[in-house]
């Protein structure tokens, strides 16, 4: 049915505008055909449009409740699969966004509902515990087992917490605490700026991130001149705040800026930030929320840049199911309560997380992440080859790609006739599309996205 | 087996110390024999002292993960029931501090792992959607069935958040969007003081917590001057702020000041402080992080003050097992991601919450926690009558009661003797002893730990 109905909205574009196909090459390879995902659907499968009938009526009651303008659509998760998420309307999409990055290995996956059906794991779900007064007996063990077991090169400690931004805080508590000092970082977020409006913030100076060329191979020497711009007003900021009495404690960075609009920086811009904040005695805080967990080819992003001096400090979130840090043994605090809260995470995620990482191993997800990442790669620069007025600044790491549209309205009229066709895709910065599919996302899931989206290019107007 | 080395215990305590009881009168009660909550325990059980050898190996293991030294002893949750905590060697406890008062109906309810065992609610727990963006269907219809069944007064407007510091913290952005300014708030925690040591902050004004004496009804006039000295304190600081050019956009009170040593302050006070806000154009945010979900007598703790215009933003967490706040209509924000975050809370959290709510509903629960609210804090009345320089200024509200003792090591002293008699307690504040268990305990289980206590007092050195 599924691989039906994605033939015949192909072949309705085949009659309307043949003559655009002949430019380029289509992409259905063997790997398209293959399920190589047991549990996965075959294709998307559309109903109507999206959001349809039911997603609309279910909006308009949760906007009595709360703001509900942010949601795409309701989605029924019980028949979600694999790659796939399922409308409320019956549309079956190839995901692409996974919950902002946050589902590691597909929907409904066999070994996580296994999981929640062994009596053994209940009480787990149902007696959530003050982790850090009164932990349960397994959690050393479950931490080893999940967190510790994916730690970072020289980052035995690990703390976790409720959420992504909690664990960012907690970060900047531990890094503040370490310093002894009050004063200020080098980080926040860039994402969306109504994100920050009206809130009263601190006087954290804030860095450029580097604005590079892409493919970086072709740029290296402006990309250069970019990034040692970028490290220089970096130290000069180090060093304007110091004589502002404000010691700059830390330097919090992501390894692909993400909200701020997917933006890179070499493996060496990255050494030699580490090297500025150990030269002024800042800790280094690399944020791996989003980039943790595989996704780039590497469990952890920063693992591609070979840091002689690991991290201080590496928060994560989403993909990892808690939120958390880990850190060096030096940054311990040194005394109870000092980063705490009620529950300090949740016990039932690190249980899930067990289980992820396990799939992850047996499945070998990170180089399926690395692999099927230069097929969707690859596709997106000959898509801007072919399209260049739509498609421009392609760029990856893993499956943790994007590219840029000529403004914020294309990207988001881009964004609709995919989920319209059938694909989930994400936005960030002010006009970039993110990929940000699972790790179960094969080179067959990369092929079916570029064949629908080489279509919509096509047809764009 | 538990009543029976219970028994041995207090024999011998009769037996060393008979002369201390003639003084005051035992506790037990036909109520102490009955066991009405089903799947309860009938009483602890020692078999070590806490913590016993298998969690001091364990807090040895953890401790080379993570700072463990605020952890008190290692759990087993699946031998937990009820009102009753059981250690890793076997220990069970009547447990008083629930968890930090977050487990509402008791360890390992049958309602709950009857939900888990539903083979519908799977999906809930292992498909965590970025509840913005992608709700599931039944979300508002969950929401209803949880939250909004039991929405204070006036406040039809609700969000969730994954933990308690994520829904103050947002609950300030709601404040400082409505305001439309960037200017301070008017409190902040006042847990241990080593949680804010070296972290930078806001120069938000702090206004002091009444310091009233107990019991409340006995000292009405010396607390209502006390009170009005705070309530001026309060028009003072907005007054001085303003003037530094600082707006003052709202007022965080709780309705018991928790951390900072369990507070109290009249219905009155808190109506007058809401009149204060309003006078200023304050927005007034009751954190119930820690009073709500019924433990007082009532669902929500202000519901006491009788308001004639409700709170602008009420703050939950703990008991409800998500955190979140409620608001009123005007303060909803007037454009989507204002407060946004990947998760929004858990799904699986709101979920477990509607059959809390079913519960507490079915076996009004919160009418029994008046009452035995009432059975606990006379009887400490009655202790503090015999043993005045052990415990002073018992106060309570529903089973969310306390007292002082002289001193931290003293206070220290008597949670770890009751600890090892089979009773967990909590500490706030620098000297006080805080009840908060869970909504199913019954005036027998205060009389159990009456007798407890009540020997240990006799025998205490």
């Amino acid at each position: 049915m599924a691989s039906m109905l994605l033939s015949r909205q192909l072949s309705c574009c085949l009659q309307q505008n043949s003559r655009l196909l002949v430019f380029g090459h289509r992409y259905i390879s063997q790997a398209a055909a293959k399920i190589d995902v047991d549990f996965d659907y075959d294709g998307p499968l559309m109903k109507t449009e999206v959001p349809g009938p039911r997603s609309r009526e279910l909006m308009k009651q949760l906007n009595g409740i709360q703001n509900a303008e942010a949601v795409h659509f309701f989605c029924n998760y019980e028949e979600s699969r694999g790659n796939y998420l399922v409308d409320v309307d019956g549309n079956r999409m190839l995901d692409l966004y996974s919950q902002i990055s946050s589902i590691p290995i597909g929907y409904s996956h066999p070994s996580l509902i296994k999981l929640l059906q062994q009596p053994q794991n209940l009480s787990t779900f149902i007696n959530r515990p003050a982790l850090g007064i009164l932990p349960p007996e397994n959690f050393s063990e479950r931490l080893k087992e999940s967190l510790l077991s994916v730690a970072p090169k020289g980052l035995p400690q690990v703390m976790t917490m409720a959420c992504g931004s909690c664990s960012n805080e907690n970060a900047f508590k531990l890094i503040f605490i370490f310093h002894g000092r009050t004063f200020g970082c080098l980080a926040t977020t860039h994402s969306k700026a109504i994100h920050k409006l009206d809130i009263p913030s601190l006087d954290w100076p804030i860095a450029p991130f580097p604005r590079l060329k892409y493919p970086l191979e072709d740029f290296v020497k402006e990309n250069q001149q970019e990034e040692a711009r970028c490290l220089e007003e970096v130290e000069d900021l180090i060093v304007k705040y110091r004589k502002k009495k404000k010691i700059v404690a830390g330097i919090i960075i992501e390894p692909i800026q993400s909200e701020g609009g997917d933006n890179h920086a070499s493996d060496d811009f990255f050494r030699k930030l580490r090297d500025i904040a150990r030269k002024h005695g800042c800790a280094f805080l690399v944020d791996e929320v989003q980039t943790g967990g595989g996704c780039t080819g590497k469990f952890w992003a920063h693992e591609h840049w070979g840091l002689d001096d690991p991290a201080d400090v590496v928060t994560f979130s989403k993909k990892m199911m808690t939120g958390g840090f880990f850190h060096k043994e030096e940054f311990r605090p040194n005394a109870p309560y000092r980063i705490f809260n009620t529950w300090l995470g949740d016990p039932s995620k690190n249980l899930l997380l067990a289980e992820v990482i396990r799939v992850i191993k047996r499945e070998d997800l990170i180089n399926n992440a690395a692999h099927a990442g230069k097929a969707l790669l690859t596709g997106l620069l000959d898509l801007q080859a072919r399209y260049p007025h739509l498609i421009s600044r392609v760029r990856g790491r893993g499956t943790f790609c994007s590219f840029d549209t000529p403004n914020d309205a294309t990207r988001n009229k881009l964004i609709t006739i995919a989920r319209n066709k059938g694909v989930v895709l994400g936005g960030c910065g002010d006009r970039s599309i993110r990929f940000r599919p699972t790790l179960i996302f094969k080179d067959h899931h990369a092929h079916l996205f570029l064949n629908i989206f080489s279509d919509i290019l096509a047809n764009f107007k």
